[in-house]
Protein backbone atom coordinates (compact mmCIF):
# COMPACT_ATOMS: atom_id res chain seq x y z
CA UNK A 1 0.00 0.00 0.00
CA UNK A 2 1.43 3.42 -0.99
CA UNK A 3 0.30 6.46 0.74
CA UNK A 4 -0.15 8.60 -2.51
CA UNK A 5 -1.36 12.41 -2.72
CA UNK A 6 -5.15 12.40 -4.27
CA UNK A 7 -6.02 15.07 -7.06
CA UNK A 8 -9.03 17.13 -6.19
CA UNK A 9 -11.40 15.30 -8.01
CA UNK A 10 -10.37 12.34 -5.27
CA UNK A 11 -10.52 14.84 -2.65
CA UNK A 12 -13.91 15.31 -3.12
CA UNK A 13 -15.20 11.64 -3.29
CA UNK A 14 -13.24 11.08 -0.30
CA UNK A 15 -15.27 13.84 1.23
CA UNK A 16 -18.79 11.55 -0.21
CA UNK A 17 -17.82 8.60 1.75
CA UNK A 18 -16.74 10.28 4.82
CA UNK A 19 -19.72 11.97 5.08
CA UNK A 20 -21.80 8.50 4.64
CA UNK A 21 -19.47 7.52 7.12
CA UNK A 22 -20.89 9.55 9.22
CA UNK A 23 -24.57 8.98 8.85
CA UNK A 24 -23.40 5.53 9.52
CA UNK A 25 -22.38 6.84 12.84
CA UNK A 26 -25.47 8.72 13.84
CA UNK A 27 -27.26 5.45 12.93
CA UNK A 28 -25.48 3.11 15.08
CA UNK A 29 -23.31 1.45 12.60
CA UNK A 30 -19.84 1.16 12.26
CA UNK A 31 -18.63 3.83 10.53
CA UNK A 32 -17.80 2.96 7.41
CA UNK A 33 -18.88 4.71 3.97
CA UNK A 34 -18.16 4.55 0.47
CA UNK A 35 -19.08 6.24 -3.03
CA UNK A 36 -18.67 3.84 -6.58
CA UNK A 37 -17.86 7.15 -9.30
CA UNK A 38 -18.06 6.39 -12.61
CA UNK A 39 -15.94 7.71 -15.60
CA UNK A 40 -13.86 9.83 -12.64
CA UNK A 41 -17.08 12.06 -13.13
CA UNK A 42 -19.96 10.69 -11.92
CA UNK A 43 -21.77 9.46 -8.35
CA UNK A 44 -23.00 6.13 -9.16
CA UNK A 45 -23.98 4.67 -5.91
CA UNK A 46 -22.84 5.50 -2.64
CA UNK A 47 -23.20 2.96 0.64
CA UNK A 48 -22.46 3.11 4.11
CA UNK A 49 -22.50 0.12 6.88
CA UNK A 50 -25.70 -1.40 7.17
CA UNK A 51 -25.06 -4.16 9.19
CA UNK A 52 -27.29 -3.40 12.57
CA UNK A 53 -30.40 -1.69 10.93
CA UNK A 54 -30.86 -4.70 9.06
CA UNK A 55 -29.23 -7.46 11.31
CA UNK A 56 -26.97 -8.84 8.49
CA UNK A 57 -23.07 -8.97 8.48
CA UNK A 58 -22.63 -9.11 5.22
CA UNK A 59 -24.48 -5.36 4.59
CA UNK A 60 -21.09 -3.76 4.71
CA UNK A 61 -21.07 -0.50 2.80
CA UNK A 62 -19.47 -1.97 -0.20
CA UNK A 63 -21.86 -4.74 -0.99
CA UNK A 64 -24.57 -1.56 -0.37
CA UNK A 65 -22.57 0.28 -2.70
CA UNK A 66 -22.64 -2.29 -5.53
CA UNK A 67 -26.15 -3.26 -5.15
CA UNK A 68 -27.47 0.20 -5.56
CA UNK A 69 -24.49 0.71 -8.20
CA UNK A 70 -26.67 -2.09 -9.94
CA UNK A 71 -30.45 -1.17 -9.38
CA UNK A 72 -29.68 2.47 -10.90
CA UNK A 73 -27.44 0.95 -14.20
CA UNK A 74 -30.30 -1.03 -14.87
CA UNK A 75 -33.20 1.86 -14.73
CA UNK A 76 -34.21 3.01 -17.88
CA UNK A 77 -33.96 6.73 -17.06
CA UNK A 78 -29.88 5.88 -16.46
CA UNK A 79 -29.79 3.60 -19.59
CA UNK A 80 -31.22 6.73 -21.78
CA UNK A 81 -28.72 9.36 -20.11
CA UNK A 82 -25.79 6.51 -21.47
CA UNK A 83 -27.14 5.25 -24.16
CA UNK A 84 -23.57 3.65 -25.47
CA UNK A 85 -23.77 1.19 -22.40
CA UNK A 86 -25.13 -1.60 -23.10
CA UNK A 87 -23.60 -3.93 -20.13
CA UNK A 88 -23.46 -3.38 -16.39
CA UNK A 89 -19.72 -4.95 -16.57
CA UNK A 90 -18.71 -2.11 -18.92
CA UNK A 91 -19.69 0.23 -15.97
CA UNK A 92 -18.26 -1.37 -13.33
CA UNK A 93 -14.30 -1.57 -15.24
CA UNK A 94 -15.00 2.15 -15.56
CA UNK A 95 -15.17 2.76 -11.55
CA UNK A 96 -13.59 3.44 -8.69
CA UNK A 97 -14.69 2.66 -5.74
CA UNK A 98 -13.46 5.57 -2.35
CA UNK A 99 -13.98 3.83 1.11
CA UNK A 100 -13.40 5.27 4.25
CA UNK A 101 -11.65 2.17 6.04
CA UNK A 102 -9.86 -0.54 3.88
CA UNK A 103 -12.16 -3.32 2.41
CA UNK A 104 -12.35 -6.57 3.82
CA UNK A 105 -11.98 -10.14 2.68
CA UNK A 106 -15.00 -10.67 1.95
CA UNK A 107 -15.89 -6.98 -0.01
CA UNK A 108 -12.25 -7.06 -1.58
CA UNK A 109 -13.36 -10.57 -3.13
CA UNK A 110 -16.91 -9.13 -4.09
CA UNK A 111 -15.21 -6.03 -6.17
CA UNK A 112 -12.87 -7.76 -8.02
CA UNK A 113 -15.73 -10.40 -8.99
CA UNK A 114 -17.27 -7.34 -9.87
CA UNK A 115 -14.24 -6.65 -12.01
CA UNK A 116 -13.94 -2.83 -10.46
CA UNK A 117 -10.36 -1.51 -10.71
CA UNK A 118 -9.48 0.28 -8.61
CA UNK A 119 -10.26 1.34 -4.39
CA UNK A 120 -9.15 4.21 -2.50
CA UNK A 121 -9.68 3.90 1.16
CA UNK A 122 -8.46 5.82 4.35
CA UNK A 123 -7.51 4.03 7.55
CA UNK A 124 -6.08 0.25 7.62
CA UNK A 125 -8.54 -2.64 8.27
CA UNK A 126 -5.82 -4.05 11.27
CA UNK A 127 -8.75 -6.62 11.86
CA UNK A 128 -9.47 -8.51 8.75
CA UNK A 129 -8.62 -5.80 5.68
CA UNK A 130 -8.46 -7.71 2.54
CA UNK A 131 -6.12 -5.49 0.79
CA UNK A 132 -2.80 -6.36 2.36
CA UNK A 133 -3.64 -5.57 5.78
CA UNK A 134 -4.41 -9.34 6.82
CA UNK A 135 -4.87 -10.88 3.00
CA UNK A 136 -4.06 -9.55 -0.02
CA UNK A 137 -6.82 -10.48 -1.88
CA UNK A 138 -7.12 -7.65 -3.81
CA UNK A 139 -3.84 -8.46 -5.19
CA UNK A 140 -3.19 -12.61 -5.39
CA UNK A 141 -2.72 -13.45 -8.66
CA UNK A 142 -3.87 -16.76 -7.39
CA UNK A 143 -7.21 -15.56 -8.39
CA UNK A 144 -6.96 -14.12 -11.54
CA UNK A 145 -8.58 -16.22 -13.80
CA UNK A 146 -11.49 -16.93 -11.55
CA UNK A 147 -12.45 -13.94 -9.62
CA UNK A 148 -11.77 -11.08 -11.35
CA UNK A 149 -8.89 -8.85 -12.28
CA UNK A 150 -6.51 -7.55 -9.60
CA UNK A 151 -7.93 -4.84 -7.87
CA UNK A 152 -5.25 -1.75 -7.52
CA UNK A 153 -5.27 -0.19 -3.87
CA UNK A 154 -4.58 3.32 -1.98
CA UNK A 155 -4.61 3.57 1.24
CA UNK A 156 -3.90 6.32 4.04
CA UNK A 157 -6.22 8.96 2.79
CA UNK A 158 -7.44 10.87 5.88
CA UNK A 159 -6.30 7.89 8.35
CA UNK A 160 -6.82 9.86 11.43
CA UNK A 161 -10.23 11.05 10.36
CA UNK A 162 -11.21 7.31 9.86
CA UNK A 163 -9.77 5.86 12.45
CA UNK A 164 -11.63 8.70 14.75
CA UNK A 165 -14.52 8.08 13.20
CA UNK A 166 -14.15 4.35 14.48
CA UNK A 167 -13.17 5.12 17.44
CA UNK A 168 -16.39 7.75 18.26
CA UNK A 169 -18.55 4.54 17.49
CA UNK A 170 -16.91 1.92 20.50
CA UNK A 171 -16.93 4.64 22.26
CA UNK A 172 -20.19 4.58 22.48
CA UNK A 173 -20.70 1.19 22.74
CA UNK A 174 -18.54 0.57 25.37
CA UNK A 175 -19.55 3.30 28.12
CA UNK A 176 -16.77 1.78 30.58
CA UNK B 1 -10.69 -30.83 4.14
CA UNK B 2 -11.60 -34.27 5.24
CA UNK B 3 -13.67 -36.75 3.36
CA UNK B 4 -16.41 -38.14 6.09
CA UNK B 5 -19.55 -40.31 5.65
CA UNK B 6 -22.82 -38.33 6.20
CA UNK B 7 -25.96 -39.27 8.33
CA UNK B 8 -29.26 -39.77 6.42
CA UNK B 9 -30.42 -36.40 7.54
CA UNK B 10 -27.16 -34.43 6.02
CA UNK B 11 -27.43 -37.19 2.73
CA UNK B 12 -30.98 -35.47 2.71
CA UNK B 13 -30.11 -31.87 2.54
CA UNK B 14 -27.48 -32.26 -0.13
CA UNK B 15 -30.06 -33.77 -2.21
CA UNK B 16 -31.63 -30.62 -1.52
CA UNK B 17 -28.57 -28.31 -2.84
CA UNK B 18 -28.30 -30.71 -5.57
CA UNK B 19 -31.58 -29.54 -6.86
CA UNK B 20 -31.22 -26.12 -6.25
CA UNK B 21 -27.92 -26.54 -8.48
CA UNK B 22 -29.62 -28.27 -11.32
CA UNK B 23 -32.53 -25.33 -10.67
CA UNK B 24 -29.61 -22.89 -11.76
CA UNK B 25 -28.28 -24.99 -14.85
CA UNK B 26 -31.42 -24.64 -16.25
CA UNK B 27 -31.43 -21.02 -15.93
CA UNK B 28 -28.66 -20.44 -17.48
CA UNK B 29 -26.63 -19.97 -13.99
CA UNK B 30 -23.36 -21.33 -12.75
CA UNK B 31 -24.97 -24.61 -11.00
CA UNK B 32 -24.21 -24.53 -7.50
CA UNK B 33 -27.04 -24.54 -4.80
CA UNK B 34 -27.16 -24.99 -0.82
CA UNK B 35 -29.42 -25.17 1.85
CA UNK B 36 -28.82 -23.53 5.46
CA UNK B 37 -30.38 -26.02 7.80
CA UNK B 38 -31.36 -24.84 11.38
CA UNK B 39 -31.42 -26.98 14.45
CA UNK B 40 -30.74 -30.24 12.20
CA UNK B 41 -34.30 -30.22 10.64
CA UNK B 42 -35.51 -27.08 9.50
CA UNK B 43 -34.69 -25.78 5.88
CA UNK B 44 -34.15 -22.06 6.85
CA UNK B 45 -33.32 -21.11 2.83
CA UNK B 46 -32.55 -22.15 -0.14
CA UNK B 47 -30.06 -20.89 -2.60
CA UNK B 48 -28.56 -20.84 -6.07
CA UNK B 49 -26.59 -18.78 -7.82
CA UNK B 50 -27.86 -16.05 -9.95
CA UNK B 51 -25.17 -14.03 -10.77
CA UNK B 52 -26.37 -13.84 -14.55
CA UNK B 53 -30.44 -13.08 -14.15
CA UNK B 54 -28.94 -10.29 -11.49
CA UNK B 55 -25.92 -9.83 -13.46
CA UNK B 56 -24.64 -8.94 -10.44
CA UNK B 57 -21.55 -10.78 -9.87
CA UNK B 58 -21.71 -11.05 -5.93
CA UNK B 59 -25.24 -12.99 -6.12
CA UNK B 60 -23.82 -16.21 -4.96
CA UNK B 61 -25.60 -19.20 -4.25
CA UNK B 62 -24.92 -18.81 -0.41
CA UNK B 63 -25.15 -15.10 -0.20
CA UNK B 64 -28.87 -15.37 -1.77
CA UNK B 65 -29.62 -17.88 1.29
CA UNK B 66 -28.04 -16.05 3.58
CA UNK B 67 -30.90 -12.71 2.54
CA UNK B 68 -33.44 -15.36 2.22
CA UNK B 69 -32.75 -16.80 5.81
CA UNK B 70 -32.99 -13.50 7.07
CA UNK B 71 -36.03 -12.66 5.65
CA UNK B 72 -37.51 -15.82 6.63
CA UNK B 73 -36.75 -15.06 10.38
CA UNK B 74 -37.32 -11.67 10.67
CA UNK B 75 -41.03 -12.68 9.66
CA UNK B 76 -43.71 -12.70 11.84
CA UNK B 77 -44.58 -15.85 10.95
CA UNK B 78 -41.75 -17.40 11.96
CA UNK B 79 -40.91 -15.59 15.28
CA UNK B 80 -44.03 -16.62 16.12
CA UNK B 81 -43.20 -20.78 15.35
CA UNK B 82 -39.84 -19.84 17.27
CA UNK B 83 -41.43 -17.18 20.06
CA UNK B 84 -38.00 -18.45 22.04
CA UNK B 85 -35.56 -16.74 19.73
CA UNK B 86 -35.05 -13.38 20.18
CA UNK B 87 -32.15 -12.72 17.78
CA UNK B 88 -30.99 -13.69 14.30
CA UNK B 89 -27.52 -14.57 15.14
CA UNK B 90 -28.85 -17.26 17.99
CA UNK B 91 -30.21 -18.75 15.00
CA UNK B 92 -27.46 -18.67 12.35
CA UNK B 93 -25.21 -20.03 15.29
CA UNK B 94 -26.93 -23.13 14.86
CA UNK B 95 -27.47 -23.66 11.44
CA UNK B 96 -25.16 -25.93 8.41
CA UNK B 97 -24.66 -25.05 5.57
CA UNK B 98 -24.96 -27.37 2.62
CA UNK B 99 -23.73 -26.30 -0.45
CA UNK B 100 -22.93 -28.23 -3.76
CA UNK B 101 -19.44 -26.61 -4.07
CA UNK B 102 -16.88 -25.16 -1.82
CA UNK B 103 -17.86 -21.72 -1.43
CA UNK B 104 -15.26 -19.04 -2.80
CA UNK B 105 -13.73 -16.68 -0.56
CA UNK B 106 -16.00 -14.15 -0.60
CA UNK B 107 -18.25 -16.44 0.73
CA UNK B 108 -16.23 -18.22 3.28
CA UNK B 109 -15.79 -15.03 5.04
CA UNK B 110 -19.65 -14.23 4.54
CA UNK B 111 -20.63 -17.12 6.35
CA UNK B 112 -17.82 -16.45 9.35
CA UNK B 113 -19.23 -12.93 9.72
CA UNK B 114 -22.94 -14.55 9.68
CA UNK B 115 -21.30 -17.06 12.70
CA UNK B 116 -22.72 -19.81 11.42
CA UNK B 117 -20.45 -22.66 12.33
CA UNK B 118 -20.52 -25.48 10.02
CA UNK B 119 -20.43 -25.60 5.98
CA UNK B 120 -21.05 -29.06 4.18
CA UNK B 121 -19.63 -28.93 0.76
CA UNK B 122 -19.61 -31.43 -2.59
CA UNK B 123 -16.57 -30.90 -5.08
CA UNK B 124 -13.83 -28.61 -4.40
CA UNK B 125 -13.49 -24.95 -6.04
CA UNK B 126 -9.87 -24.90 -7.43
CA UNK B 127 -10.65 -21.92 -8.76
CA UNK B 128 -11.34 -19.52 -5.74
CA UNK B 129 -12.24 -21.89 -2.86
CA UNK B 130 -12.32 -20.57 0.83
CA UNK B 131 -12.42 -23.43 2.49
CA UNK B 132 -8.72 -24.57 1.58
CA UNK B 133 -8.71 -24.94 -1.76
CA UNK B 134 -6.62 -21.77 -2.88
CA UNK B 135 -7.29 -19.99 0.78
CA UNK B 136 -8.26 -20.88 4.38
CA UNK B 137 -10.59 -18.14 4.86
CA UNK B 138 -12.84 -20.72 7.05
CA UNK B 139 -10.25 -21.98 9.76
CA UNK B 140 -7.80 -18.69 9.29
CA UNK B 141 -7.12 -17.93 13.14
CA UNK B 142 -6.20 -13.99 12.44
CA UNK B 143 -9.53 -13.34 11.27
CA UNK B 144 -11.00 -14.83 14.83
CA UNK B 145 -11.74 -12.00 16.78
CA UNK B 146 -13.16 -9.98 14.07
CA UNK B 147 -14.93 -11.41 10.94
CA UNK B 148 -16.19 -14.41 13.27
CA UNK B 149 -15.65 -17.80 14.86
CA UNK B 150 -13.60 -20.48 12.69
CA UNK B 151 -16.16 -22.14 10.11
CA UNK B 152 -15.76 -26.00 10.03
CA UNK B 153 -16.01 -27.43 6.85
CA UNK B 154 -16.26 -30.71 5.69
CA UNK B 155 -16.05 -31.51 1.62
CA UNK B 156 -15.55 -34.27 -0.63
CA UNK B 157 -19.38 -35.14 -0.45
CA UNK B 158 -20.85 -36.14 -3.89
CA UNK B 159 -18.20 -34.50 -6.11
CA UNK B 160 -18.37 -36.14 -9.02
CA UNK B 161 -22.05 -34.77 -9.13
CA UNK B 162 -21.21 -31.34 -8.47
CA UNK B 163 -18.40 -31.47 -10.84
CA UNK B 164 -20.25 -32.83 -13.90
CA UNK B 165 -22.65 -30.17 -13.30
CA UNK B 166 -20.15 -28.01 -13.98
CA UNK B 167 -18.99 -29.56 -16.80
CA UNK B 168 -22.71 -29.48 -18.49
CA UNK B 169 -22.23 -25.76 -17.82
CA UNK B 170 -19.35 -25.29 -18.86
CA UNK B 171 -19.93 -27.68 -22.17
CA UNK B 172 -23.64 -25.28 -23.08
CA UNK B 173 -21.39 -22.00 -22.96
CA UNK B 174 -18.74 -23.06 -24.72
CA UNK B 175 -20.44 -25.33 -27.91
CA UNK B 176 -16.99 -25.42 -30.00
Amino acid sequence: VFIMCLDDASIKWMEVAFNYAEHALTNGEVPVGCVIVFNNSEELAVGRNRVNELKNATRHAELVAIDEALEKINSQLWRNEHPNITDSSEVFKNCVLFVTVEPCIMCCAALRAMKIPKVVYGCNNERFGGCGSVLSIHSDKLLDSSLGPVLSSIGGQQTLRAINLLKDFYKQDNPN
